[in-house]
């Protein structure tokens, strides 16, 4: 028997959360080899080794490495052990997930990622002071203006891609989840559809997601308890 | 016989150029259908009912639409029209071919593309004055500390993936040449197997790559010109 693909991952990663849930619900075989970011790990020469973007995820499967979240999904789907429901074979059914993980890139990801680095992570590390209220306010605008391209141009259907969950929403609702930490929601009123999509997509991918996601539920948690 | 596939671009749109190379090279067969950026056409009513994204390039296959160029590659070797020499069968081939694509987004074409927006293209249009030496520094700090990576991560080979030209040299050299317009060229010494890499690229999908980029070297040509 082939040895089992090793998953090197974080937590406090959204791409990571995003491949570890859609592995865990689709039934992938997979070794934990978990990555502290907080410890910097991934900055190690044993970890250059293995990716040598230095970042996670990441896989290796025998002799072979691979980095990048989204081909990292192609290539289990290619090898036959990725869930055919969440990354379908059907040719348009798969090019419209595909067209979500790569448009969520500079819209979903490029704002929601930079809204979590500034407000949390650097001032978090100690790295940056917490920005401005002005500089937050545009942090906020240029999230929601994809927010609305969300609510407009995906959420026709129950989920991203038709009825069904696919491994598009866990990406992007990985991104979004995220700012918790930032103690930002998606407000229902002013984004109903991707609010109530975002609940459709735990319930569709529990236990993990809130496995995933505890760290981000707890610390975003106690920061509302120390704030009041 | 069923009906061609409709391709929607311009050449001032990197990923357009991209494409429209890769499809050329491999003998795709497809319907062309320009859209003029420089009018704004991208912008119409009509344009919108094609792309909901208004962005080039993207297709129609029959009743199907698609965006995002990436996803536009896989649609099109999904369906079995697309160069199996340009985007690989062999799995792990496939997987580096992907892993360059979606690294891109976040590197090479986020910083280029930035370069190429505040330098070239607000100016021109007249949107933006011409940024100061200290912001246009920064941009070319940020566009060489991408081009490092390339050199020191990508290039051990004569192209991005192995010995071949593959579709990611297409799109990642698309991005970079774009510089032109900015004047931009990438140094020999400072990055000698990117240059390299850059030429072999051109070599080896002329007469298409000049074609593609007729534009971006007429214009950074009368630039110099009217510099002199």
């Amino acid at each position: 028997m082939s040895k089992a693909i090793k998953y090197y991952y974080d937590f406090l990663s959204q791409p990571s959360r995003a491949l570890w849930i859609a592995m865990k619900l689709g039934k992938t075989p997979f070794e934990d080899c978990p990555v502290a970011l907080r410890k910097q790990e991934q900055l190690t020469d044993e970890y250059r080794s293995i990716n040598r973007f230095q970042k996670v995820p990441a896989i290796v499967d025998g002799k072979f490495q691979l980095g990048e979240s989204v081909s990292i999904v192609r290539y289990l789907a290619d090898k036959g052990v990725f869930s055919e429901q969440l990354y379908p074979k059907t040719l348009e059914e798969r090019a419209r997930v595909d067209e979500f993980l790569e448009w969520q890139h500079f819209n979903v990801r490029l704002v929601c990622s930079l809204f979590f680095r500034q407000v949390w992570l650097l001032p978090a590390k100690g790295l940056a002071p917490a920005p401005k209220p002005e500089s937050v306010k545009k942090l906020i605008k240029d999230v929601e203006s994809n927010l609305g391209l969300l609510e407009r141009l995906w959420l026709e259907k129950d989920f991203l891609v038709g009825d069904k969950l696919t491994v598009a929403d866990i990406f992007g609702s990985s991104e979004i989840n995220q700012m918790k930490l930032c103690q930002y929601n998606v407000n229902e009123k002013q984004f109903p559809k991707v609010a109530k999509w975002m609940e459709r997509v735990r319930d569709a991918t529990n236990p993990y997601y809130d496995e995933a996601h505890s760290f981000v539920y707890k610390t975003s948690q106690q920061a509302v308890k120390a704030k009041n």
